[in-house]
């Protein structure tokens, strides 16, 4: 990566490191991405964040805000990515009988699309699920051999002229 | 939290959740809020910054770059704001017999209102001053029985098309 | 601000700028601080809040988590403040028919103590507050004329040896 | 959340909530967590990271340095984690022939574990990898039919008294 | 810096601080800027960066992610620096046989000029550079009698209508 | 970077890369760093220093803040720098006829040296004095022909056992 220009944009025009040729000249465009995960956690687990016992508080309105605040942080988390101005972000969340799904919907009027955000926002909320039922998913050993966060993925991006 | 979709801004679509209705879709307007608010101190400590006494240095000019800042990095604070583009930030400081004033006013041309961001300059000048004088305020015993920050409020908000 | 040195904390001996008189000399203590502060609100917010029924979710579980993430960026925010690991922070809210009450109480054990941190996360609990309910705040005029976050202060602080 | 104390680290005596149980007093110990996922990516992607052809740069470069970034910054992520001083992280990828494989293994001497360190440095390090190779990874519409994160997981938690 | 209204851009119309005469006003432009500077190190440290034998790894390549992560960050380091949308950032580096030399471009569509963006690439590429190699350039006595960071400037400023 | 594990502090054991061998284990010791460095500028910009008539405010105070605030960011902006606790920061400013000199001196009582900090700290002490300055500096066409940021270093080291 030491002998040449590196461009968070490819330029076209590599012979010539001073061109203007970067993001800042695509148009503005109405993007969204959606991105989805799952974290396996144990039965017990499961009817625990169900009734509202967990001991920490509500996994899922903690997630929603640790998701909301790291979608923001996505270009202090992923070097490439641009700092841009996000139009909404929102989460969901389906439990079903081995996982918890978080989906997370970013949209931006924007240069540059917002998958890396979704799903930056996903990964977050699944992780911050972990951390809320640790003491219910550790083994005697402190080991957590049943959870794993699985499936993350881009699941629609869309682009739209203004 | 946890059982549907949640918008920055509320969507009035909401049996779509992947439309595009949100902040991205408002016109840019200029803007511009005003707050302000008091930490009210002892006589010796309100004598000792208008002489800039003040062992750790000038509590005002420490508390307006700490204001600054904060305006900043209010969508990092306050989970629900957007990161927006700020134009201005100004800090205006009023010293009485009692209390120091602080001032912060914001402004804007974006698609939503600046006034977390200016309640928010507004109250980490206050407690930037606070931090600044604590070894004044102390009583013997190290409680605060007189400091106390207050009238934290928006005194004007304008909103104008460009 | 510009003609000597400042210290973090104060050493005593002014005139040899390069001793190690500084905080790191000081022992670790256990260490506790609570601070409350109230936001005023309309009565149609605060049935709001008890109802469940805000639009962009409960303000008081979003208060809660930026408030438990503000305390832990102090010493970004207050730049005299120093960086030390935080033991534990606790969030506690109370309704009346007036306003809404945050009382944050931090841990730690370190060589300084924690009323600024406790201070800071009573105010952005309140701020964030503010943000979810700004809807129903506003009047016509888009102005705040009722809401006002007040009586700011540290209500109790310990410090033991360990 | 609103009806009572929340602790980072829940107290035993609830009844008394300035009572001084939490992680503070708890021993310090060596502690490290090793996590590792996968990111499964084109037969094309492969070659390009493995050949060093990818346009951006390498992958496995940024990733390891966004990783290491991101392993500090948990306590800014995931809400309920504290901020503990991070004795060594250390990164290592493996390409098969579907997937790049990266495991995190973080060390410290602190009260708490750190298992979402390394988990967090896991997802970020696989996240980047996702971001360097998007142009490769996307199909003519935009999307992402093959790319998918999985497997994150605890592989190794240890303790052990100083 | 106490006594009146401190401005981000100085309105021109001082005796009417609630005034929209900001950066706000300014109309977008093309603009890019070129800084660079050197670090001057040992030879034996020079030939360890290009035989690719430095043992915490490749100090050019962590400093290229270093620098491009702190240009996104200027605007929370330079207290008056304005958070604006960054279009490119790029590296390069020169190594001859006293010293390393980073020159960092970073281009915008923006109301104001990227020099401090580029200016804060620059210092923070030279100063990983030297992290990454502390313990070649350390004498016995850990001082570092032969490092030094100099001839950071702007090399190229430019501006231009849309 | 990509085919081996990377250590923060280099593990003795390299074959077994689950070693608890890093940093954790080094001693505690005082340690304290003093950095300094210069930014030349125009007589006329060094006048209004002095006489402090720069239109944005004074560059030195707000210099100090912005240094202050830096250390404590190290760890991310330098990315294989540790996070460690601070005890204090000092910064000391002298201005020559043809230059403002930086100098800042932080003090830790930690695992590893503080050089990076002080060398973070006096570089963007210098930057934030560049910045207040601009409109003093450029010339006609914008450049800064004669501004300039050299003989970073670092004065002094020292460590001694507690």
């Amino acid at each position: 990566m030491n002998n040449g220009w590196r461009w968070l944009e490819i330029s076209k025009d590599i012979l010539n490191p001073f061109s203007m040729i970067d993001v800042s000249l695509k148009e503005d465009s109405m993007r969204a991405a959606v991105a989805s995960g799952k974290v396996f956690l144990k039965p017990v687990t499961l009817r625990a964040i169900k009734k509202g016992t967990v001991k920490k508080g509500d996994p899922l309105a903690v997630a929603e805000v640790a998701s909301i605040q790291a979608v923001k942080k996505t270009p202090a988390l992923i070097p490439m990515c641009h700092n841009i101005p996000i139009g909404s972000i929102t989460l969901e969340f389906e439990i079903d009988e081995k996982s918890v799904k978080a989906t997370c919907k970013v949209t931006t009027i924007s240069k540059t699309g917002v998958e890396m955000e979704a799903l930056t926002g996903a990964s977050i909320a699944l992780l911050t699920i972990w951390d809320m039922v640790k003491y219910l998913e550790k083994d005697e050993e402190g080991q957590y051999p049943e959870t794993i966060i699985t499936e993350i993925k881009v699941t629609e991006k869309r682009k739209e002229s203004i």
